[in-house]
C-alpha cells in the first residue's frame, strides 16, 4: 500500500481524504492545527508547520509520494525529497514558478500564453512611468494569498497605497467572463480536461456568488480556453491536477489569470456532478491508476458557504435544515470549529438539467444559509 | 456538535464516516481491531468488544446518539443507554426482535406480514413431524451470521446434519426474484423509500452476482414490496435505516425474508446513483435533519469485490487498473489488510441508462478483478 502525504489540512485535504478511503492508500497529513478539517480522516496526522524545511523534509522522508492542498509550503524541502526519490505532485519546479507572481507571469510570456499586459516593478515610483497600464492590478511577487497582496490601481492619485515592493503591474482586462479549467496530468503525461466552469459574481458586492458548470461560452471560446489551459499545463512537465483561471474579454479573447497546481475550489462540484471528481482524479494520478472520466452527469452550480460578516467564534449554521430540504442539493460542511467573516466554511452543489433551476436554487441557498457565532 | 458513536468498524462504518465528513458531527467508533476499515476516519476510535456489556455502555455513555453497523452487539448495554437518554438508532427493542430469528418470524406473523410458512422447533426430532414444510430452510434462533447457522433441508435423510437447537424451520419458497427495499424513518416517524433493488444470482455458483437498481418488477409487485416493507418498518416504531429483504414467488406473491435495521450491502449503489445515499440518509436521521431524496440519478448495478478462493493473507487487487478504465464505474476498496475466501473486500457501482450496458460492464468487472494474497 503506497504511503502518501498531504501538506495542509484544510477542506481540500478533507475532501481528498474522503475520497482516499475508496482506494488502498496509507494517508499522512501535516498541519499545524490538530483540529483542522483533515486531522481525523487520515491514517497518520503530524502536527507541524508546512513552511518549515526540517518539518516538511521529515514528514515526507519515507513516504512514496507527497502532494499539497496549498501552495505556501516549504519548497526546498520538497526539492530535496524529490531528489531523494519521493514523488511530488506537482513537481517542485512547478511550485517554484507559481509561488512567485513575477515568475508565473514570465512563464506565460515564455510559452506564448496570452495573459494581461504587464510590467515587473521593484518599487512604487515605477508605476508613474507606466500610465498605459492603468487601470491596473498590482500583485506582490511573493507572500500574497487569498486576496491579500493584490490591489487595483485606477489612477496615480492614491500612490501612498501602492505596494513598494517587487511586484507585477498588470493592465486590467475588461472581463466578460471568468472561467476555470481543471486539467489532470498523469505520470505518463496523459491529460484529461474537465468541462470549464464559469464564475458568477454578485456585481454589487464584487463577491463570487456561484460557479456554473459547464460554462456558458461559445464553442470557439471553449476551444481557446482548452488550448490555452493545456499549453499552460503541458509546459510544466509535471503530473498533477491543475486549475487554470482565465478571463474572457468583450472581444472573446482569452487570457490566463493564474494557475493553481492542486485541487481547487472551482472543482468542488465534480464530487457529485461528474463521474470522477477532482479528488478522485488526483488519487488516480498519485497511485498510478488510469485517469478518470471527466464528463458530467448533470450540469451543476456550486455555492460556497462563507462565514458571515461580524461573526467570529464557534460556528453555527443557520438555515441548514432548509437547505437540506432541497431535493437536488448536496451539502458539505468542512468541520471548522471557528467561523470568521469571509472564511470558507462549506459548500453546496446543486445538479439539474435546467439552468434556471440551478440559478434559482443557488440564490435560495445563498439567502437561506448563514454562518454565525 | 452532536457526538455520535458507531458500534462496529467494518466497511459500513467506513462509508458512514466518509459521509459524516459532510456534516458537523463528532464521530466515535468502537471495534476490537484497531486496523479495521473505520479505525482512521473517525474523531475518536475506541478499541473494544461490541458484544461486551461494560465496554458498550462506557462507549455510549456521554454520547448523544449511538448507531450500529452490525446487529451482533450488546443489547442490554444499548437498553441501559437508551433509558439514560442516549438516542439509539435503531431502538434496542428493534434489535431484540431482529437478533433472534424466531422472534423475528413471530413479529411478521403478529403484524400480518407475509412470510414463508414456518414452525418453531427446539430439537431436530421435531423436523420429522413437519414433512409438509419440506424442502425447508432451518435457521438457528441466535448466533447465525453471514450464512452460518442457516441450512437447507431437502428431505429427512440427512437428519444427522440438522441443527439440534432452538430454530426456525421455514418452508422453501419457489423464488422468482430476490428484492431488497431500503426504508428510512426519521425521528418524527416520517418515512422515505428507495427504489427496490434486485439481486441477480449466478445460478451455477449459487452466488450473488450483482444488485440491479431499480428492480425489474411489474408495478403491482412494486406496490406489494413497498407496502410490505413499510408495514415491517412502521411497526418497529423506531427511527433508523432499514433494509427489508423479500422474495417474489412464481405467482408474484411477495414474502419478507428478513430485515436488517441498519445500512446494508444492498444500498451501496446509492452512494453514486442516488441523490441521498443510504449513509447520507442515516446521518440525516441521527442529526435530526430532513430526510434526503431517495430518487436515482441513473439506474445502477453493484458488484461486490470478494476475496478469491484459496487466498488468505495480505490482500492484492488483480485487475484493478482495468476496472478503473471503465468510464461509468465507481470503485470502493474497503482497506482491509487481509483477504480471505468470500470476504467482502470492496465493491464497484456502475451507472447507466442502458440495462444491457450495466449487465455487460458488471460481467466484465467480475471477470477482471480478483483479490489474492
Amino acid at each position: 500500500m503506497l504511503k502518501v502525504g498531504i501538506l495542509g489540512g484544510g477542506q481540500l485535504g478533507r475532501m481528498l481524504l474522503q475520497t482516499a478511503a475508496n482506494y488502498p492508500v496509507e494517508t499522512h497529513v501535516l498541519e499545524n492545527d490538530d483540529e483542522c478539517p483533515a486531522a481525523h480522516l487520515c491514517r497518520y496526522f503530524i502536527k507541524g508547520n508546512i513552511r518549515d524545511y526540517e518539518t516538511v523534509y521529515h514528514f515526507g522522508k519515507g513516504l512514496d509520494a507527497v502532494t499539497i492542498e496549498i501552495e505556501n509550503v516549504n519548497l526546498e524541502a520538497l526539492e530535496r525529497l524529490e531528489a531523494e526519490g519521493v514523488k511530488v505532485f506537482p513537481k517542485p519546479s512547478v511550485l517554484r514558478i507559481i509561488k512567485n507572481k513575477v515568475r508565473q507571469k514570465e512563464y506565460y510570456l515564455e510559452h506564448g500564453i496570452p495573459t494581461a499586459e504587464f510590467a515587473i516593478i521593484t518599487n512604487k515610483n515605477e508605476i508613474g512611468q507606466l500610465p498605459h497600464l492603468l487601470p491596473a492590478v498590482q500583485k506582490l511577487a511573493e507572500g500574497g494569498y487569498d486576496g491579500r497582496g493584490v490591489q487595483v490601481i485606477d489612477n496615480l492619485s492614491d500612490s501612498h497605497l501602492f505596494f513598494d515592493e517587487h511586484s507585477v503591474l498588470e493592465k486590467k482586462i475588461k472581463i466578460k467572463k471568468e472561467i476555470a479549467q481543471i486539467v489532470a496530468v498523469d505520470q505518463l503525461g496523459k491529460t484529461a480536461l474537465y468541462p470549464p466552469v464559469e464564475m458568477m459574481f454578485n456585481k454589487d458586492l464584487n463577491q463570487l456568488d456561484f460557479q456554473l458548470c459547464p460554462a456558458d461560452i461559445p464553442q470557439q471560446v471553449l476551444w481557446k480556453v482548452e488550448a490555452i489551459a493545456l499549453t499552460v499545463v503541458r509546459n510544466f512537465n509535471s503530473p498533477g491536477l491543475f486549475a487554470v483561471e482565465l478571463f474572457v474579454d468583450e472581444n472573446n479573447e482569452v487570457f490566463v489569470n493564474e494557475t493553481a497546481p492542486r485541487v481547487h475550489n472551482s472543482g468542488h462540484h465534480t464530487i457529485e456532478a461528474h463521474y470522477s471528481s477532482q479528488f478522485d482524479m488526483l488519487w488516480r494520478i498519485i497511485l498510478g491508476y488510469p485517469l478518470g472520466n471527466t464528463k458530467y452527469l448533470f450540469p451543476s452550480i456550486m455555492v460556497n458557504i462563507i462565514g458571515g460578516e461580524g461573526h467570529s467564534g464557534k460556528a453555527k449554521y443557520i438555515g441548514l435544515n432548509e437547505v437540506l430540504k432541497i431535493d437536488n442539493a448536496f451539502v458539505h460542511i468542512y468541520g471548522k470549529a471557528e467561523t470568521r467573516p469571509g472564511r470558507k466554511m462549506g459548500h453546496v452543489t446543486i445538479i439539474s438539467n435546467e439552468k434556471q433551476d440551478l440559478i434559482h436554487k443557488a440564490n435560495k441557498i445563498r439567502q437561506t444559509i448563514n454562518v454565525v457565532s
